[in-house]
C-alpha cells in the first residue's frame, strides 16, 4: 500500500472515443485535476462491432488536439484487454464516467470481471455533469448524418472532421 | 491542479456507520489503497430521520477498531454539509460505494448539489463487491433482531455490540 | 436431490397482507397452481415500521377467506426470521411477487441474506400480472381513505373492512 | 373528441410544494405554454406522510407569487382524490414533471390508477431540465437546516421563507 | 405565449413504425383526444440500423388505415431531423409513449438533444397503458417468425401483411 | 390443478448456450434440485441477431457434458416458439435467471407475451448468485478473444473449446 501511496493516482480512462465528445473531455479534465497521470486509451478496434467511423490515429489525435493544455494526460491506442493495458501504463486505476442507469449496470458487471483478472487495479466512477449526460459519439454522429448542430457538444476541430467525414459518405 | 497534484488525494467517506459492516470496510479499505489519506465522516445526528442505534461515539470507536491497521485513515464525525466537513478536513474528494441502482440515483442527485456548492471538491464512486453488495446497516439490524447471525457481514467487535444494543432494547 | 422430489415443493409466501389485495391472490394462486402446498406467511408485527391498519388475526383471516377455494394453501403468522418459519413449514422455496424495478432491488438483496442464512432454501419469483402490477396496499388504503373506488383491487370482503376501518379512524 | 378540442387543453399540476421550487416552476411553466389553462394543485395535507414545514396557505402564496407573471396558471389547495379535483377544476390532462427512474416507477403505478377511477382524464408527463433535474423540496429544506446556500435552487422570496421557517425551528 | 394557446395544440409522433401495433396507436389516439392535431412522423429510413421488413410508403398506409377514424389525425412519412420536421409540420409538442425504465433513460437523452436544438418546441410522454406495455414492432415480428398469432396486438389488417411479409421471406 | 400437482414440477429452462457458463449452471442447478424435471432448451438458431459462434449440436454437447451428473436435466435443441418448445416437452413452467434490472426489464415482457399465448404455462425466475452475476457468454467471448482466463466463469470442457474456436477464427 505503502508503493501505491509513493506513485500516486494514475488512471487509464478507456473509451472508443468514435469521436471524443465534451462529455469525455470533461471527465478527462476532471481525472486529470486529481490524479497524477490519466492515460486516455482509444480502442484499437473492436473484434465484434461495426467499423468506426474514424480510424485510430484520427481518433487519438482528435483526443490529443482536445487535451493539449493538460500536462499530465496522454493518449495511447490499445487492443488488448483493459487491465493488461492498465498494467502496461503503470495505472492503478481504471477511471469511466456513468451518465445513466444503463451505463452503471453495464460498468458493474465489467468492474467485477476487472478485478477478478487484476484485484490489483481499483476502478473508480465520476458521475457525468448534468449538462453532458446525453451526450453519446453516436448520437452526435446521428444528428450530423441528419444535418443537425453539434457545436456546444464536441470540441470544433472535431465538428469539423465529422461533417467531412459523414458528407464525403453519403457522397 | 499542480496544488491538487502536490497534497496527493485525501477523500472523504462519509456515513451514519450505525453501525459500520464489511460492506463500508470493503469500500474504506480500497480507498485507503489509492489515497494519501482517507477520513471517514460519521454524521453526528440527522436532523430528520429517526433516531440511530448507536450514538455518534459508539459509531466512531467501532470504525476506528475496524480500521485500526491503516496508516492512513482517520474517523471524525461531523454535523455540518458534506463539502464543508470536506473543505475542513483538507479533502478533495468526496469517496462514496455503489451497491445499487437506487444507490446511484440517490447519488447521481447529491453529486449535483455538491458540485453547485463546492465546485472545487470531486466526487468519486467504486462499485460494491459482489460479496457485500447485498449487505446495508438497516439490514443488518433488523436480522439480529429476529436472531439471524451476522458474523460474516460486520466486523467481530461490531457483531458483539448489535446483540448487546438490540437485546437491551427489547428487554 | 432426490429428496426433495420426494416432498414435492412447499412454498412459503411472506408479506404483511395489510390486507391481502388481487395482486397477492394472483401471486398466491399461480404458486398454488405450481406447488404442492402454499404457506401464506403473515408478518406479526414490524420491529421497525410503522403500525399496521389491521391486527394480525384480522389479516388472517382476510386472506383465508379469500383463498377459502385452494385446498393447497394455508395462512399462518409469523415473528420469527423469514427463513426460520420457512423451515418450520417444512418449505423447500420462498415465492414472491415481482411488480418494479424497485421490487426487483428489494428482493436482490433479500434473496442473498436468505441464501447466506438459508442455503437449501430456493427463493422463486413470479412477474406480476399487467392488471395488477400497480395495486399495493399502501396505495389501496390511501385511495380509501380519499373515498376512491377500490372495488376491482381487493376482494369484496376486503373492501368492506377496509372502509369500516378507515371511516372508523377519522371519526 | 370534439368537445375536447372546443374546451382546449386545461391541465391540473399536483404537488405538496413544501416549497416550490425552480424544478417545480420549469414544469409549471412549460406546461402553461402548451396549455390554455393550468391549475397548481397544492395538497391540503397528507393523511399517511409527515408534517410539512409550510401550512397550505403558505405554500400556495408561495407559489402565486411565484407564476404571478403567467395569465393562465391559478393555484388551489385540494384535499380530495386527485382525478376528484381534475374533475372540479374542469381538467383534461394531468400534469407531472420526470427526474429520475424513482419517479417514473411510482408515476407508472399512479397513472394505472387515476385512468381506472377517471379514464376521461389523460396525464402527460415532461422531463425535468438538467439544470433542476437534482433539485427536490425535501433536498433543499436539509441544504438550508445545515446553512448551505440555496439561491439558485428556488425563488428569492422562498429562499427567505426556509431561513426564517428553519431558523425559527432550531431556537 | 399566447400565439402557441391560439393555435392549439399541434403533436407529432413519432416512430419507425415497422409496423404500426396496437400500442402505438393507443398512444395515437389518446393524444388526438387531448390535442388539436397529431401528425404521426413515420421515419423515412434509418442510416445506421437494419433495413425495414415494410417500406415507408407501406408502413404509412398500415398507419393511415388504422387511423382512418379519427379527423384529427395525419400520417406522413421524414428524413430529416425530428424538430425539423415538426418545425415544417407547425408542431409545439412531441409526443412520445414510455413502456419501460429503458424507454424513459432514452428519452430523457433525445429530450435533452431536441431541447438544445430546438427550445421552443416542447416534449411531452403518456404512460403506456399495461396491456400494451409489453408490445414491440420487434417482438410482434419475431412471434410471426415462430408462427405465433398476434391477432390482438396489431390491427386486423397489419397482422395480414406481417404473415404475408415474413412467410415470403422464409421461401 | 390437481392434475398439475399429479406430475409435478416440469420445467424449461431456454437460452443460446453459446457457450454455457457457470452462471447457466447455477440456474440449472438450482432449477434441478426444486423441479421434478428440467428440460435446457438450447435455441437452434436465431432469425435475426448475428449467427453463432457455436452450431446447435456444439451448444448442446456442451451442457451435456457440463449437467451429465443431473439425472434429471435432459437438454434439447428447438427453433418454434418458446411456450410451443414447453408444451411439446410437457413443461408447466419456464425457469429463467434474472441478473439485473436489464434481465428484468426484457423479462417482464417476454412474461405477458408467453402468457397471452400459453396461459397455462407459468413462469418462474430465479435470481443470479452474486459471484455469477456479471457472467455472459458474450462477455466471455470478449474476453477469450482479447486472451483473457475464463477458467472460473465456465466449465474446463468449455474453456477448452472457446480458445480454439476463437483462435481458429483469427487465423
Amino acid at each position: 500500500m505503502s508503493e501505491t501511496q509513493n506513485k500516486g493516482l494514475v488512471a487509464v480512462c478507456p473509451g472508443s472515443y468514435d469521436p471524443v465528445t465534451n462529455g469525455h473531455l470533461d471527465i478527462i479534465r476532471r481525472g486529470a485535476s486529481i490524479c497524477d497521470r490519466v492515460v486516455v486509451g482509444v480502442v484499437n478496434a473492436s473484434l465484434r462491432k461495426m467499423a468506426p467511423l474514424f480510424n485510430a490515429d484520427e481518433r487519438i489525435e482528435m483526443v490529443q488536439q482536445a487535451v493539449a493544455d493538460l500536462d499530465n494526460v496522454e493518449v495511447r491506442a490499445f487492443d488488448i484487454l483493459l487491465v493488461e493495458f492498465a498494467r502496461e501504463m503503470g495505472a492503478n486505476v481504471i477511471l469511466k464516467g456513468l451518465r445513466a442507469i444503463s451505463d452503471f449496470e453495464y460498468e458493474f458487471e465489467m468492474h467485477q470481471l476487472n478485478r477478478k483478472m487484476a484485484p490489483e487495479i481499483e476502478s473508480i466512477y465520476m458521475m457525468a455533469s448534468p449538462m453532458y449526460s446525453f451526450i453519446s459519439s453516436s448520437g452526435i454522429k446521428e444528428m450530423v448524418r441528419f444535418g443537425g448542430d453539434v457545436t456546444d457538444l464536441v470540441p470544433p476541430h472535431v465538428a469539423v472532421r465529422l461533417v467531412e467525414a459523414l458528407s464525403s459518405q453519403s457522397s
